[in-house]
Formats: structure tokens, C-alpha cells, sequence
């Protein structure tokens, strides 16, 4: 397994790039990677990901492959050691089920509320908190995530939702929102900490103080194209 | 493998139902098929799919499974025989990707052009010739798919795209639209003949002269709902 065949075309603050950093890491792969800057992008990148345009990028011998839930399942399947997905297939469909519902009931949601502004706004935040409600009661409490036992690792549904842990929070700070109380969400804040003490995660996230900077900016560029949008 | 223990809660005209029904037929599983009321949503249904609350859902020796993709694979992994997914890691994350284009970027789109009006319903019909474009070039005119060759088999990404070839004709009849010119797109209206005239599909389709009151229906109502949002 050498480390040049695998590259990966990322951005720092993105959550949908480190979960695959994240992935890579629990797998033992090495691999180059390579920051995009999503405001003059690369060649390299229109080229490897001629459809969508986006980071992240995984390419392995030369092949590329897009969408960062697709190359979990991909670096899960060709690199065995240490399974993301549980080996039972009515497992691997709850977690399937779950990280797709975390994508587009909580991230987007949550993004598209530090977005917006007035009523749509206050209804993107409850939608986020009643999604992370059914989260709570069924994600963690559960055993489908990394556990308080020694033996627990981490796995697809973790990495898939960790962007919970860190993102979140700057979310709710950059656009004055409350979202995870974690008196309201206990299981849930409880696998944030035990998440963010993973030797494989503590040292794989994007410098929290940079991130509020980023983010507000971002969140504001889509913002004022909603307001001329409505002109 | 008992019919008894394999049970699907759908509703006859639904794509995303079909494409179940579409893969247990391949497979050669037999299951119960449950109609489903979407005015009137069973308990059943309420109880196995708490989440969404929606058909597809799939249930075997009890346990429920739902989103029409995510039992795709569950389906593939519990039934070895009739492979729907490539057994390359690189052409299962091809087959992956674009079948998650298809839903997003062509089912949803079309399905928004129908329940428009205006200048948005333009916009949502050149996005969805824009995505079916790139599936001729990059799906349709490659080997992802059923081919002309005898050996060529039905597989998950012909069953998650399947819709294409006997609803969006609905989409267009009943919201006077045009999408799928076959002059524009002759690969993939080559892949829409060889598919409906397979074995397992041509007998497996919702009655195409239902269809159009139906969708008529639905999508006045999401119409409906839009414009009062509107005021």
C-alpha cells in the first residue's frame, strides 16, 4: 500500500472532506492530500469531478471518485481492516439510513439556517432540533455508535455524524442559534465527547478558531444571493 | 426462504416502491405486497417507518427497512444470487454516485418542474435536461448498465434509474413539459427500450393509463401548498 496512490482532493474547514480523512485514517492509509481552493478551482478538480464540481475527491490509482458517503463505502471495501460498516446487513442498512438522515435532515438544515433570515429561519432550527430529537432517541442511545467499552470503535455511522461535534457548534455561534442543548440531548453529548477524544479525531479537525471566520463569511455569500434571488 | 417472511408496505404508482419490488423480483424472493393509503397512513406503516413515515418499507423476519436505496443494498447483501451491484469496489462507488444523481438531481427536479409554475418551472426543466445530459454521456452510453448483450443483466443502477422510463413520460404528459427529447438523448432512450422489455420489468410497471390522474392530482396539491405559502 503505498502512500502515492491515493489522493485526495480536500478543503480545510469542510466536514464532508475530513470524514474522509477521518475514514482513511481508521484504515491506516496513507495518502497525499491536496487543499482546493473552492473560489478558483483546480484543473485537477474540474477534471476529476467533472458533474458536481466539489471536494471531496478520493483517487485511488488514478481513479476518482466523488461524494463523500460513496467513498466511505469505497475506502470500506477496499481496504478491509478495521470495518466502518457492521458486517450484519440489517446494520449496515440503519446505518446507511442514518447517515443519509443526518446529512439531509441535520447538516443541511442546520446550514440552511445559519443561511436564511426571520421565519424561515426560526423554522430551519426547529426542523434541526426535531431531527436531532429522533437522533437522540434512536442514533445515541444506541449501539450503533462508538460506545463508553474499550472494544468500541469507531465506525461509518460516527463518521458520517461527526460533523455534529465540531461544526455545529460554530454553526449556532456564526448565526446566533441554539441547536444541541445538551441538557435536552444527553446521549448525544455524551458520544460528542467520547468522539472528540478519539485518537483518530482529536487530531484531525479543522483549528476551531479559524472556523467562525469561514463560516460567516460562506454562510453570508449564500445569503445575499438569496436576498437578490427575491429582487 | 419462506414468502411469508418478506413483506413490503408500497403504493402502486410510487417509483421509489417499484424499484423494490423491481429488485425482489430479480432476486426471485417472494414477499407480501401491502397497499398503503398515503391519506390515510396505517399503523403499520406509522410504527415500521416512525421516521419518515413514508413507502417504501421493507420488512423481513420483522425488522423494517426503509428508503428505497438503502433497501437496495440491504436487499443485494441479504440475497447473494443475481448480483445488483457490480463486485468491483471501483464500479459499485460509479453505481453508487449516480444513482444518487438520478434521485437528486433528475427524480427530484423533474417531480419540483411539476409541481411549478412560471419561471421557476423552467428553471427546474432545464436543470433536469442539464442532469439527463450527463447521464447519456456518462451512464447511458457505458457498460453501468443493461446492455444489448445477451449475458447483460438488470442491476441496481437500471433499477434505481428505472423510473425515467415510465414516469418522467407521465411528468411531461401531465405538466406539458418536454424532457426527454430522443433525439437529443438516443442512448438513453436505447437503455429505456431494452429495460422495459426485460423479463422481470415489462410486467412490473403501475397501469400507464392510471398514471396521469394520479400525478395530476399530487401535484396540485404540492402546487396548491406552495402558493399558499406564497401569500
Amino acid at each position: 500500500m503505498e502512500s502515492k496512490e491515493v489522493k485526495l482532493l480536500g478543503l480545510w474547514v469542510s466536514p464532508v472532506v475530513r470524514r474522509v480523512e477521518w475514514a482513511l485514517k481508521v484504515k491506516g492509509v496513507e495518502y497525499e492530500y491536496i487543499e482546493e481552493d473552492i473560489y478558483n478551482k483546480s484543473n485537477l478538480l474540474l477534471e476529476l469531478n467533472p458533474v458536481h464540481k466539489k471536494v471531496p475527491v478520493l483517487v485511488h490509482d488514478g481513479k476518482a471518485i466523488a461524494e463523500s458517503l460513496v467513498i466511505l463505502e469505497y475506502v470500506d471495501e477496499t481496504w478491509k481492516q478495521n470495518p466502518l460498516l457492521p458486517q450484519d446487513p440489517y446494520q449496515r442498512a440503519l446505518a446507511r439510513f442514518w447517515a443519509k438522515f443526518c446529512d439531509q435532515q441535520v447538516l443541511r438544515i442546520a446550514w440552511n439556517a445559519l443561511c436564511s433570515e426571520g421565519e424561515e429561519k426560526q423554522t430551519y432550527i426547529e426542523q434541526c432540533k426535531e431531527a436531532l430529537e429522533k437522533m437522540e432517541e434512536e442514533v445515541f442511545k444506541g449501539k450503533q455508535i462508538l460506545g463508553e467499552d474499550e472494544g468500541s470503535n469507531i465506525g461509518y455511522l460516527d463518521i458520517a455524524a461527526g460533523w455534529i461535534t465540531h461544526w455545529l457548534p460554530v454553526y449556532e455561534e456564526v448565526g446566533s442559534i441554539q441547536i444541541l442543548d445538551p441538557l435536552q440531548f444527553p446521549a448525544t453529548a455524551a458520544w460528542i465527547n467520547r468522539f472528540l477524544n478519539h485518537s483518530v479525531i482529536k487530531d484531525n479537525l479543522p483549528p476551531r478558531d479559524k472556523m467562525p471566520a469561514y463560516c460567516h463569511k460562506r454562510s453570508q455569500e449564500f445569503l445575499n444571493e438569496k436576498r437578490e434571488a427575491r429582487k
